[in-house]
């Protein structure tokens, strides 16, 4: 039996788990980043925390095929480059060279979304399927999409930013410098922004205790539309109707076989995804919909590193194809 | 030099052209389809072009690489059935084996708007581009988009139907079950509904004259553009302005590094494209933007020809790297 190592690097933690060929976490830790100590004490962590998930399973470095990380931000998953993370403080970080030197083994890079939807289309909700679209529902809303057992990435591997996708009606601005994005509304952050502009225009709803206390959040949301809170219902629904708008214009572009919604589970379930189906209804040719399942994700927590460690495997099966043409 | 035969088939003629390797057009050849003699009598009559072709440039079957066939309706391009075209009566008509045996070369089909942009990527506005998306404006709005060199296709080759995303505000009722689709709008049939509506409801326009005797085109609406008349502009700019909507999806979600625009000329050019490049700058994140180039397509009249010979080039390639592992 071989292995492979799956990152899941983020700002606050870094989540690495030991993963087996047929896509099983066999071991996982979990340590601080501890940002402010700079990328080579970061990369160097994750070197240790490779080590330790090795040791834990009686296994050596001869045992590891490869390693994959997950990062957030920009990536070049060719060059093995974080090419800007913010949260990580990182510009053109060379990942795959130097881990790659401090492990032994070959690293594979590549965004922290992709990576998730990766996992889910080779080991979660969209295993055996050709094509799949993943969503991931969070403080924003990104997405990617896996063809045949291969990332989709368009040109510099930007493409399938759905949360940018701009929604008539919505006028919100939005991070990315236009107005209305998907993720203004469809996101923990864009639900939070629309209880508190009701809010604030006098609505009545059992929201107004936690907004009042400046605490409200997207769970306050999803727990008031379970106690039947009329705005809540009324949040939730427009929600997933804007989400429904987006999958839409993903669903007839990219053809898929499943659509996975992984993230924030508060979020997800019914609770939005009632309006997302009615809308797709309206809006997806049905040759498309007949087609298509709509999931919610199998591998919410671990979804990173097995993307990752899977991700790996792939690009070294590819690297072992090619040198044996 | 070696040569391949590409052939653009139509509900009313069949056009088949020679092309070299260089993707030059060396002679091309023009029938009557004759739909009702049957499939049989149709394909016996293209292996004769494909004859009459060798001919005409004093070569033999052997100079041949193979033939591409570009067919309208849905195509099986990997099984080479043309699955369904209503303007041909085809239903899982097997193309690839039958004109193959008679013409004793390789024979690939697809799609005729995906061989279009084939040929646009391989040979004309997107060529050297890594990832090209084009779009045709005829009677109604197709796109196809080429990822190096390889066709997109998604599940069941159905990937792309830009003309039946669903544009807000739109209510027309579109052939595919929706209501307004893009190609209820960004169409020659679009743009002579939107000038009758307006013309029904009173507007003064020069188009009037062509509108009562029952002539009215999309081609009249272009040339009371270029007058000056009111009702077009107002139309064409409306127009421009749904494509961009639908080509801002495309961008995001398949971040092209060109995005060709073909089909009938009198629809496309600045007419219309002012609009859609003011829309896009709207509904399109900047990162993308920067990255892409808006082209009118340079293969308009032999696209269908040169595109189906590219394509077939290009699987004949594919099959060659394949056995040679």
């Amino acid at each position: 039996m071989r292995y492979m190592v799956g990152i899941d690097l983020g700002g606050t933690n870094i989540v690495a788990g030991l993963v087996n060929e047929q896509y099983e976490l066999v071991h996982k830790v979990k340590q601080p980043t501890e940002v402010a100590q700079g990328s080579d004490y970061v990369l160097s962590k994750m070197a240790k925390m490779v080590d330790e998930l090795l040791e834990m399973a009686d296994l050596t470095r001869q045992d590891l095929i490869a390693v994959g990380v997950g990062c957030p931000g920009i990536v070049d998953p060719i060059q093995g480059i974080a090419v800007f993370a913010s949260n990580l403080k990182w510009n053109n970080i060379e990942v795959s060279r130097i881990l790659g030197e401090k492990i032994g083994a070959p690293v594979f890079i590549d965004n922290d979304v992709r990576m998730y939807v990766f996992g889910e289309a080779m080991s979660g909700a969209g295993k055996g399927a050709d094509v799949v679209h993943g969503v991931t529902i969070g403080t924003g809303l990104a997405a990617a999409t896996v063809v045949h057992g291969e990332l989709y990435y368009g040109s510099k591997f930007m493409a399938g930013e759905l949360g940018h996708v701009v929604i008539e009606g919505e006028k919100t601005p939005c991070g990315c410098g236009l107005k209305g994005c998907l993720e203004t509304v469809v996101s923990a952050t864009g639900i939070v922004r629309q209880a508190r502009e009701a809010l604030e225009a006098g609505r009545e709803s059992i929201l107004r205790e936690a907004f009042e206390a400046g605490e409200l959040s997207a769970a306050h949301v999803s727990m008031a539309y379970d106690e039947g809170d009329a705005l809540a219902q009324e949040i939730l629904d427009y929600t997933g109707k804007v989400l429904g708008k987006g999958l839409a214009y993903s669903i007839t572009l990219y053809s898929p076989d499943v659509v996975v919604i992984g993230g924030g589970s508060a979020l997800a379930g019914d609770r939005i995804l009632d309006s997302t189906r009615k809308t797709l209804t309206e809006m997806v040719y049905s040759g498309y919909m007949n087609n298509v399942t709509l999931k919610i994700g199998e591998l919410i927590d671990d979804g990173g590193v097995i993307g990752s460690a899977a991700f790996a495997k792939s690009r070294v099966e590819k690297m072992e194809a090619v040198s044996a043409k």
